[in-house]
């Protein structure tokens, strides 16, 4: 029970942790010093792991990195709409 | 076969995707846009993840999340370090 919520809690820390990066693009519009690379990089993997976990058929998996592919989506939006600035 | 290199590349993909943004910050020195709560957020949520894994003994969740946490060490050294500028 405690080492399941342990894992739980790593689960929705790692799944979410876009949600800061977003609210502080949100409030400064700016995003430039962001990687690029890296939220493409990020999206192929989690995209992958989606792949994986439907394979797998692993609940878990597959919507863990869903929650965390539309957060990337997000911030990568934010970036074109904020890059000319 | 074919899904173990998905999963495979999917966790090489996610595990080094700091990679690209160390890269960055180290050219511009800047890198007062990348949100130090999701930074934070993440080293613990790695953390606890390592710690899950030592608890399942499995070497995978512990490997992946060890060099993630040491991505992300530098890049707060660097946050510290760049971000008076």
């Amino acid at each position: 029970m405690f080492w399941t919520l342990i894992g739980s809690t790593a689960a929705t820390l790692t799944m979410l942790s876009f949600i800061p990066q977003i609210i502080r693009a949100y409030r400064t519009k700016h995003v430039k010093d962001v990687s690029p690379v890296m939220l493409f990089q990020l999206s192929l993997g989690v995209s992958l792991w989606i792949a994986y976990g439907a394979y797998r058929k692993d609940p878990i998996i597959i919507g863990a990195n869903s929650v965390t592919l539309v957060t990337l989506i997000v911030l990568i939006a934010m970036y074109f709409a904020y890059g000319k600035k």
